[in-house]
């Protein structure tokens, strides 16, 4: 794209969105999912409409910060996928409920207990309940537990609980949902929907039989070096890169960029062992061995004097939702055809 | 800070700031340094104004941008510390040296010559050579080479040579410095100033004798926890703490906090080599193992359901600066008692 020179500038080909959007979504159809992409790769509202046009039943945020965004966008039904404690974000969750259809991930019974009681009469949030099953981070620890959980959420006002919800899905989970399903039919309490995270799983995943099941991908949108490593994307399909420019080249051996950790993050790319922080497009050699925060450090050894002051290169960065999150504004295009800047709506709402 | 409930959110204690600004300019001037200041640590021209106000003579930037925001707040005398490559930037540093002293670091022919060819009719900008001494980032890789470099300087209309920049300062600069005094002379080339960096090594560093030495820092006004760690500053004069609330206690071992790497960082501490992601002040035990992008996955095996859902914790984060450039807002308070939010008005200035 080179009608751009200040760098660094994070370029998101909206071509390669369009595909990544359309694949996903047919993928997911085919399967018999209903697919709720994860704004927090992107956090534009505008590629929100485009996930949603293509056949989205809603979407997912993180944050109700990132809620509050795109409800004011004009989106109607959002999952937030994060625990929402304290009452400061009860009240908001229940203003944000008087205004589109909100759903909500639980696992403690404070949680749901706080937006019931902060919930105006008339208005409702659905609780899906959180499953620990992959024993890594959020969710409740077992079947029993969920079954507990969700007959709570039944009794408490203004809740309607929504189904179990987890990431990712690892091969214990068909046992762990089949015996909670078993546990729910006792107790006369149907599951409405099974939901499901991640986009490197994605590929691979099946709907659990017999109950609807919802797919919430993020990272596919965009796609990165994790997922390119992975075998799970093609560059091309890559849509986020960063310009960048060789502001100093002080040996041989040595290349300075101008995006340092304050650009690309200090994220290393999941799954990769390299240790590096990019990959620098077209040049297999030149190895983002370290970051400043506003220096790129490129060893060049193995390609002594590649790079020379003011030369433009193109780094595909480690971790998309990263990236999203430091930039104020991205610059979109069509396969190099500019298209214009953007503001990050949803940047930075980590509240 | 119990007066605030939603989390997670930055704290700047101001009394620690200003404990901070005191002692560093006092510890430089008593020395005989003239200090100047890094902003990059706190992006606010309020704290950038009261380092100005105990005695700084200017302030450093690292990208252009930032030096935009500081000059629109009334700043006068900007060190970008960065070299200056492209058109585009030799035309905004152009643009600021017309309002505002401006000096640049460089390395490079062709960033000087950029510059020089931007600049209009009687404007200037001091061009500081940036050394590579330490052989890490960027910089000359000789005293010949800076001597050369500074030659053309003079050269070029516009340009002024103000000095030689370097960072950090290892042993060896002291004999590079000499040599490079020896050869400045003999070519009939005052340096007007010697330039150097680091909040780590300032409390050691002293002047090069019989050349105005100017000390650059940059973290010491927060303080963060690789500083803590390395016994450069105490734990009451570190002043950015995140409030963040524990919203998951999925096991006894567990707890999961409402800050991951997008309130955090995934930068480490440098120095320490726990691998942790921030320190919960005041629980030595739990550990913040690991991050999600909003999650921090605290491990509690060595204090089993020491916290609850809904409890309030303070992170002492890895690396100040990092963080300051996440957040559009941070919240300012006097030991404890509350100032206010106040936007980070050079935020994501990457370019």
């Amino acid at each position: 794209v080179g009608y751009l020179d200040d760098t660094p500038v994070v370029l998101i080909d909206l071509d390669a969105v369009d595909r990544n959007i359309a694949r996903m979504q047919e993928g997911a159809s085919a399967k018999g999912f209903r697919l709720r992409p994860h704004i927090k790769t992107h956090k534009l509202p505008f590629i929100a409409h485009r996930q949603l046009a293509a056949g989205a039943v809603g979407i997912c945020c993180q944050k109700l910060g990132e809620a509050e965004v795109m409800a004011a966008a004009g989106i109607r039904d959002i999952f937030v996928t994060f625990p929402i404690v304290g009452r400061p974000k009860w009240q908001r969750a229940a203003r944000l409920a008087s205004e589109i259809s909100l759903s909500v991930a639980a696992d403690s019974l404070p949680s749901v207990q706080g937006l019931s009681d902060a919930l105006a009469e008339g208005s409702e949030i659905g609780v899906l309940v959180d499953c620990d099953i992959a024993r890594w981070r959020t969710g409740v620890a077992s079947p029993e537990d969920a079954l507990e959980l969700a007959q709570a959420v039944e009794s408490l006002p203004g809740l309607r609980f929504s189904g179990l919800t987890t990431h990712p899905l690892p091969e214990e989970a068909i046992e762990w949902f089949a015996q909670a399903r078993s546990l729910f039919d006792a107790a006369g309490i149907e599951i409405p929907a099974i939901s499901r995270g991640g986009t490197p799983e994605a590929a691979e995943a099946t709907p659990i039989e017999g109950v609807p099941s919802e797919l919430r991908v993020g990272t596919y949108v965009y796609g990165d070096r994790a997922l390119l490593g992975a075998g799970i994307m093609p560059l091309e399909d890559c849509a986020m890169r960063i310009h960048a420019t060789v502001v100093s080249t002080p040996a041989p051996e040595r290349a300075i960029l101008d995006a340092g950790s304050k650009t690309l993050t200090s994220d290393l790319a999941d799954g990769l062992t390299d240790g590096l922080f990019g990959e620098i497009v077209g040049y297999p050699e030149p190895r983002i061995e370290m970051l400043s925060e506003e220096h790129g450090h490129v060893d060049l050894s193995a390609r002594p004097g590649a790079f020379e002051v003011g030369q433009a290169v193109e780094i595909l960065p480690n971790h998309a939702c990263g990236v999203t999150n430091l930039h104020s504004t991205v610059t979109l295009h069509r396969s190099g055809v500019p298209v214009g800047p953007i503001e990050v709506a949803a940047r930075g709402r980590i509240r």
